[in-house]
């Protein structure tokens, strides 16, 4: 199969899901009151700006690992096409519980809906290291369970331990979510999902 | 003319329509109520978590094997631009067919309304196949109609035997799309696309 | 500068506005009734149906004829740049109109504004195709206005002669829009476009 | 890292960027009423029409300066993957301060608004152009500050004028804006564009 289209398809759903947060702004609907009022409203919509450019980011970062993993791959298995396939949609889906976030503000139950979602890409991910390099001589179940795979398991550990986190203090959930993805972003991240791209190590 | 462009604009196509149905999502709107009312709020949206996850993986396996017929096919004729514009519109409507089976539930009419947008997809899926590799001597509407192509043949009677099923029992239609999912997402399956769309046979 | 990128991005726009559409089906919302008003209820949004289709069609045959345009197109210029972005920002509104005729139906209002956008389209190919091969020795105003493009022609009139039967019988208007979309399908019409692309005639 | 799909990926939200305000046209909901109240009531749409042409324009402008900046360059280092981001987040905002705008008409606060978002762009661009070729032996802080960027200086300037003449008078500030637009659009302008990705001067 051809990776070029493969990559081609996953830009186009990454870039539909990092722009789909724009359509949730809403001009403010004020009738016949000054300017003040509507310095006001748009300060008011301080939320929505920050989830948008917080939601933009983070699926900024998970399209620059992206790149980074298709950098060295070289055949493009089914089991590739299928992680991707799963990773794509969660990553779709992280609109929505950034939007119930936003609008709850964290508490327990936010906290634990991203938290699932982010898991679940983290789990994509994981699937698609090992996709892309798979050990030769085990069974798929067993060689993706047991894979060494510190680059994925850094993010699935803190998205759980922020899930659990969130019936004590909702806060520190977040804080670790942001260590999280600032961490991913750093270039010494991505060059290991670059070097595991191509090493499998 | 140029297999790059057409794919590139299919991919752009299948990439909106899979991600369209995130938009369907709205955060449940509580006032004053604790988090609990939240999480029995999140979770009654199970039914439009499941219609997001299905019309992604069924949008996705259609993805899939367009890629494997595309991938052996060698020039782009007239016939080919159009059965492809015909599939993408079948595959970009599809997503509405799906909304209102969730909407209703299984019943005679929802199952007959997304039995129809599959077995046009099927159909456009036939003349894809038809116009990359036409037989040589005979008319195109009778090449069309006689062509031997098995594995399209499975989905259309497949999907013609859902919707009569669903006037006596709708679950076993829902049971009978998905076991066709599944049969095009197998390897052997896209194998098979890949190969029609090189041999023709 | 590269053409390839410009076609990625103007295949970009095509795919959003050619899929937009599909967002206006709303499921109808029926409460406490039987299968047979769902049945009603979806077969009396035919009309929205129809517009998919018709605006599916209509902006798939003019991607195929700018792909057939760009085919032969040797060096991306300035001119060219500007024409394509006219031409998108125009193909990109086209959906507004056709919504508005297939809520109001054809009237001498709703045939005006749709056939506005159509004779913008059509002079924004115009644009293209003289930004593709400018006429060496004339300034660029006189040179647009005056080369010699039967192909632009055609729909240039037939939208004005639209227009104006409009005003005495909508239903004749209608049939003229789909005899031209029509024209513009048929692969002698698309061979034209690839043609002129190369040889400027 | 690989120029072709950062391009692409780029691509894909500026084309989403760019068709996303033809969402923003709703059909008028008139019954009962003749043609006439028709016609006047897709007149009165006028401003939202202009929004959307301004907006597409634009935009277009931004991609054609975008596309023009990456032609010559050579390698993709982590700082301009970063300012990418950075720029498509903030353009992809740009249809939402415009909405504001378009709606309240211009006020110092509209203008501030708009003008904000500006500027934030014209930032991303200078750090894009630094990202392409920074200064060999300054800190990276340092050399984005003091890097000598006329091209970018002069929106980034007239921007800051704009803003702070919607206080006085918010048309002049349009005006600016406008030939600011007309000014990156102009050929020679995105020539210096090309240069400076090619020799950083």
């Amino acid at each position: 199969m051809n990776k070029g289209r493969l990559e081609a398809f996953s830009d186009g759903v990454f870039a539909i899901a990092i722009t789909l947060l724009v359509l949730e702004l809403r001009v403010p609907d004020l009738k016949g009151t000054g300017d003040s009022a509507l310095a006001a409203a748009l300060l008011a919509q301080w939320p929505q700006y920050l989830v948008y450019a917080v939601s933009f980011a983070m699926i900024g970062i998970m399209w620059l690992n992206h790149h980074a993993i298709f950098q060295n791959i070289e055949k493009v298995s089914y089991a590739l096409l299928m992680s991707n396939l799963l990773l794509l949609m969660a990553i779709s889906f992280l609109p929505y519980p950034t939007l119930v976030l936003a609008h709850y503000g964290p508490t327990p139950i936010t906290i634990l809906f991203y938290g699932i979602v982010l898991t679940v890409i983290a789990l994509a991910y994981r699937a698609l290291f090992f996709a892309a390099d798979p050990p030769p001589d085990v069974p798929a179940i067993i060689g993706y369970l047991t894979q060494w795979n510190p680059w994925t398991t850094v993010g699935l550990l803190s998205y759980l331990a922020a899930i659990a986190l969130g019936w004590y203090n909702p806060l520190v959930s977040i804080g670790l979510f942001a260590a999280v993805a600032v961490f991913y972003a750093l270039p010494s991240s991505i060059t290991i999902a670059l070097r595991r791209g191509r090493h499998g190590a």
